[in-house]
């Protein structure tokens, strides 16, 4: 038989899986999206590369949430698949995978579902493709091989089959038996994978997961408020079973374990003052690429401090200042209503308060200094008599992003709201081209103190870049797409997003013809939730480990585009390995 | 309020948890049983060492599987009880975690549960002693908390009352209310811990744990087989979606996969030759201390490469090579019953063939050679002349235990099982004092190939001790006591185990007193399941990485003692930091 590979089995760029399924003697692949969005090279460059390689492209997958829809949806996702199919053609692909739904669209009706499948087999025949329909195990209403099978068969086109994947078959304990009555040229394709029996209980989730207080999704306040009630007097005592605690330094873990019972009694503690903004952020360079880039940006180099070689550039409410060293992001300040008062509540919570310094402030767990600024902090920083740059239209600073340490991730979040008093914000998860990456933010009320921090969920080995990951601040512009254009005419170094990403924003969220024209041409991304949308670009990498971003909010837009990241990361990974 | 932290929270051995939460400021401890099982300070003497600390140890934790339970149960329970009890006031704890039960002796009987936690209350109370009654979310009959609170009120005792874990009530969803009914002098001990919100569902199985075919628990040939049955003809697809392969080098998981494939058309590969036993295992030393040792164990170093500077030791069955070089095991030799035929089925799954070497082999996928051998090649190693050793009672290789590469455990579970014709056994994961460890054997039908596989479940980093983890050979004797006793006498470096051990095993499995006093004696280790019993001794690490095991299989006992394999990884740890 015929053997393939999905890509998402392999770790690296679309190229890397490619090559490496092709070293080991497959005779094709199934072309994940994620990795053909990420990649530099048109569909078609891809389809001649797996040629070259002697790799047919035996599947394209996925396409979710089609079937048993209302008619406008049907609409939306039948522009979508053909979207995709222009996709296939220009891989040589002739199978599209379609998942079950799992969409708050879809209806429970077979018959819907097989009419609509029809449809877009009859599409994908004409165009001389097929489509593979698979039962998720945790499809909504379609979760078993068989009941994809029986749809199949009412929908009843040349063009339409099953794919059956031994991992939605085999985890549901679903009887076999009736594999044999489906005809085999009806079976489109075959995927395989392996499990351990996991019982993925809540057993599992107490043994490996839990957290100290603060650091999860628990509501432990009111919990101990009920307890409290009964006169209880014994101690609050921890009891925290978690894979990474386990094998991290325990006088870290100790300290960070008191942080999260001092929060608890949270009347006990100097109250956290009001953070109105960030005031700046340090970054320490070793070349003059990062003022390059921040001049190619608009920012002026306004002022200098009075005694150290530290400089300070400014555009709108943006301020960053540039020291010597080792090419990090070495501090972030945010301006507090009472300096003196944040200090306070931080040495309460065991904070390391930083000394050598002139302002407040404390270490956050990955070292990176956190100042405490009032009204006073600029008049270190005479002017330079710089003349003040025009600007590109930057306003402020919208987040700084700061991969943690991987002992550290927990650790942070609890730093960032016990001492700060900021909210952590819902943690979210995406596959990365080297692994895959969870990701958090804290921020205040106002939105305009923003935090969002990150590791890799393993800790990365040999293969996959590691430490230390890059870091970044993000301005805030009004019109993203006019700095965006400025700064390509200016020079700035900013990164280059492949067209396949802009063929699957077309596929997914159907932008308006002129603003992906626009998103394009100058390499912003895009993302849109409940909200709102978010328009955002971002530089090369600068020096070591150091970018810069800048975001556009449109209405309340909360997130951080994290669907975006698995292709700045693929873009970045590129022109480190060119030497870019 | 008073603030404590459970042992288990912490890495590290009992004595870096109390120091690190001292020194953040806790005022207690909740000790965790193995925390003290490791440990070769007294409960004493750590009673001491806390109260020097200024830490109370406010709880003694976890006893389970106690209550409403058949007479006989119930006796050796209170024996069990009893025993803790002792520890619990040289500790100076007063009070004891009692888990709801999970066992499958236990019924369900309100009624009778109290009764029973009665009357252990009143040993407890007798002896100054508090029982705190937990239910687990996931206990078998009592599995809320305000179901053990009616069983603790129905028992009604003073010194039984209930424990509340914030993780056991918040995970379950249940209504808080209960709790203010609940006298607070009745809540004896309130332990705290967050986590997330997670799903762990079939989706997080299918996007997080997939593996290759021959690596999980599937029975994928019967899946193929029924697919294959339908006339399908189109490619078998891997798609495996696994955190670990998505950071780790695509080229070799490609390989890899291949060989999960070409496994499932087993009948089109070159069958795996018959193995009969371990021939020989090889040793890189690079000083005289793995010699003495062998000596001091009762080998014979009997023979001499013709022309490598290679020694053959040699004790009954067993033999080792002991080569130049960096101190590990470099090679593992099956007896194959055709050479020859086991190489060419190694080719045919992509397997490295040696070079450079004059017996087939192969490289396992942490770099071991794998040779297989027939009769001839003991003629390469000439009788050395040197007297026969009388020996201390070893008569074979039981196993040969090797930690993995972070990123290839699932890999070599393949490669043993493909390759070699091995069968992996079931998975088997456990809590080492710097992390939690996962462990898998690969054996033949017989049981006279057998190796073991271990992986930290994270990478370890800086503070948790990493690569290279130690790696071992055990040998069998047909009486390890007495195996144990001659080698003492002979003055091998064999593994100092700590009497707590013994306690906690006299508490669990009662063994007869002179068993148990002999196995102190020998600092020998025990286990038992359903098949039989398992003696075990092991040696100090010698060299940089490498060190010896005897044990003794009684019966059909299936395991390789994982149970204490904390207790060795302990001391272990203890011997390198004392530079021992």
């Amino acid at each position: 038989m015929r053997r393939s590979i999905a890509t998402v089995c392999l770790s690296g760029t679309l190229e890397d899986k490619l090559a490496a399924a092709a070293a080991a003697g497959f005779d094709g692949v199934e072309i994940f999206e994620n990795d053909l969005v990420v990649s530099p090279h048109s569909p078609a460059e891809i389809g001649r590369r797996c040629a070259d390689l002697g790799l047919s492209v035996d599947l394209y997958q996925p396409f979710r949430d089609f079937e048993a829809v209302p008619p406008d949806v049907l609409a939306a996702n039948l522009r979508r698949a053909e979207r995709k199919f222009d996709v296939m053609e220009q891989l040589g692909a002739d199978t599209m995978l379609v998942c079950s739904s799992v969409s708050p669209d879809a209806v429970d009706d077979d018959d819907l579902a097989a009419e609509q499948l029809r449809l877009l087999a009859e599409r994908a025949g004409a165009r001389g493709l097929r489509i593979a329909y698979e039962a998720l195990a945790w499809g909504r209403f379609v979760d078993t091989y068989d009941h994809s099978w029986r749809i199949v068969r009412r929908g009843d086109h040349p063009a339409l089959g099953v794919c059956l994947d031994s991992f939605h078959v085999l985890s549901r304990g679903t009887d076999l038996a009736a594999i044999r009555t489906i005809p085999g040229e009806k079976i489109f394709f075959l995927q395989l994978a392996d499990a351990p029996r996991l019982h993925m209980d809540v057993l599992q989730w107490s043994r490996h997961h839990r957290l100290f207080p603060g650091q999860g999704a628990f509501d432990l306040t009111t919990f101990l408020g009920h307890v409290l009630s009964t006169g209880y007097a014994g101690p609050l005592s921890l009891e925290v079973f978690n894979d990474v605690f386990r094998q991290s330094d325990p006088w870290r873990a100790a300290v960070d374990a008191m942080r999260s019972v001092l929060l608890l009694e949270e009347d006990r503690l100097p109250p956290a003052p009001a953070l109105t903004g960030h005031a700046f952020t340090e970054l320490e360079v070793s070349g003059p690429e990062l003022a390059e880039a921040l001049s190619a940006m608009g920012f002026t180099h306004a002022g200098q401090h009075r005694t150290k070689p530290v400089q300070l550039w400014r555009q709108g409410g943006a301020r960053v200042l540039l020291n010597e060293g080792s090419g990090q992001i070495s501090a972030l300040a945010v301006e507090s209503a009472d300096p003196a008062a944040s200090q306070a509540r931080a040495a309460a919570l065991h904070s390391p308060a930083l000394t050598d310094v002139s302002l407040p402030g404390v270490a956050a767990p990955d070292g990176t200094a956190v100042f405490f600024c009032g009204n006073g902090w600029l008049e270190d920083f005479p002017a330079t008599g710089a003349p003040e740059d025009a600007g590109a239209g930057i306003t402020g600073t919208d987040h700084v992003s700061l991969t943690q340490p991987f002992d550290n991730f927990d650790e942070a979040a609890l730093f960032y709201r016990s001492v700060l008093g900021l909210q952590p914000e819902l943690p979210t998860e995406f596959a990365a081209p080297f692994g895959l990456v969870r990701s958090r933010a804290v921020s205040n009320a106002a939105r305009d103190v923003r935090i969002s921090l990150n590791v890799a969920l393993l800790r990365r080995g040999g293969w996959a870049p590691g430490v230390p990951e890059p870091q970044h601040l993000a301005f805030t512009s009004e019109d993203v797409l006019a700095s965006a254009r400025q700064m390509h005419e200016r020079g700035a170094p900013l990164l280059r997003i492949p067209d396949n990403y802009y063929d699957d924003l077309d596929a997914r969220l159907a932008p308006p013809p002129e603003l992906l024209a626009a998103l394009r041409k100058y390499s912003v991304l895009y993302d849109r939730d409940e909200g709102g949308e978010f328009l955002h670009f971002y530089t090369r990498v600068l020096g070591s480990r150091v970018f810069f971003e800048v975001v556009q909010r449109i209405g309340n837009y909360a997130g951080y585009g994290a669907a975006n990241a698995p292709v700045r990361m693929a873009a970045h990974r590129r022109l480190r390995l060119a030497g870019g």
